[in-house]
């Protein structure tokens, strides 16, 4: 992420999202679930669509699915590409 | 989905609803449930309305709906059909 | 439920509360609460007008309402009638 | 409540509680309570005003109150008068 | 509170409050505590300014306050004063 | 803080915060949480800033802070100085 | 922080968090979570962007993640660096 707030300007986590795209993020969900896969697309809200999508609760490999619309609501955090 | 992010253009979840309507979908929501069947409408609030919908409780089938409007705010995560 | 989305028309969820008007609808609702009865009006915050009402809680029948305004934000899902 | 919605008009939720104004109404609330009185008052976020209310919880009376204003957050449902 | 509804008016749930300025009233609060002082002040939200506010937890006296902002989130019901 | 309800005017809530700028108040957060300090800003969500805040759970005291920002949407009640 | 408020300037808890761009801050999370990392971006949601993050769970060390986008709802307290 190139940082310019030297000179005034934030930068907002929707471009987190934004340069994303494309690449393997992590999310941890509220009641200890975590997904896993490509971010394809979002929203305002922090709705992601992801691509081949893993999930886990408590620890535990659930299934995975191909592609999966999941809602901001119960997100805590978004761990995007470290190496952006 | 047609994926066109490196031209600027952002997938937004609506979309993938939209992509999937006549289609089958599964919705994971809270309190351990589960609904599958084809989605024939929704909202921006995730609102969905589903035909011939199955209900699972704890791993449990509780019943078949012939038709269903599923609230958005309990949704965690909707699993279109992956193939688009 | 006419359903034209072919056309680019995405039939809303407050259309199916429209056509199920004058009809028996149930409705499952947090806290393992049931109700049933004729939707007689409704709101877009999901708030329900229901005529001859019928509570079950946890399985059991705890009574009839001739009259009742059901609050839609505990409302996990409604069942109209299927064969719109 | 006159019901006209053959020809277009819905019957708003809203006006089940304009209808209710001077009359006995009862409101289910959550955490097992209930609350019972003359309705007063109301604004769109279902705020109540009663006069002479009664609260009921787990079943037990707990008291009557002269004035109460109930807020709507936490209704459940409110049942009024039913020969309307 | 005088009652015009019959003429179309409908006395709203702010109203009950701003009669209630300056005198004695009590705020029931979810997780079993109840409030009580005089009303100084209110906006929309509900949150309210008491003085000489008594807090009571589990029906044990927790103390006194001079002044008191509470937050309108958490309140179940007020109980304004009833001879109004 | 200046009564003048008498004429019309209503105190609201966010002048009690502004006359406690600078001064030391107490707030009271859901989970058993208490924290103290001087108030240095705030906004219309009651998200507050805090200048040498100390935190308290289960009457425990956990610690000091220089500077605290502190949610509004956990707040129970906050209590400002009672002189003013 | 400059404090001008006895001109009537009230510094506002968005302030804070652009004057911690850059530095360490530590975030105190529901569900005895705790954040710290580098602010690099925020929005009026709260949410978060961080660099280096440190995850604590109960008091465990639960990893670090070279980026993490934070979810300002479920956050308790900022902790900004106390030197401002």
């Amino acid at each position: 992420m190139v940082n310019n707030n030297r000179s005034g300007y934030v930068p907002k986590p929707m471009e987190t999202l934004k340069n994303s795209l494309e690449k393997n993020i992590m999310i941890d969900v509220k009641g200890n679930r975590m997904y896993s896969g490509i971010l394809e697309g979002y929203d305002i809200y922090m709705n992601l669509v992801l691509k081949n999508a893993t999930e886990t609760i408590n620890n535990e490999n659930k299934g995975t699915f191909s592609m999966m619309l999941l809602r901001g609501d119960n997100i805590i955090f978004v761990s995007p590409p470290g190496g952006e």
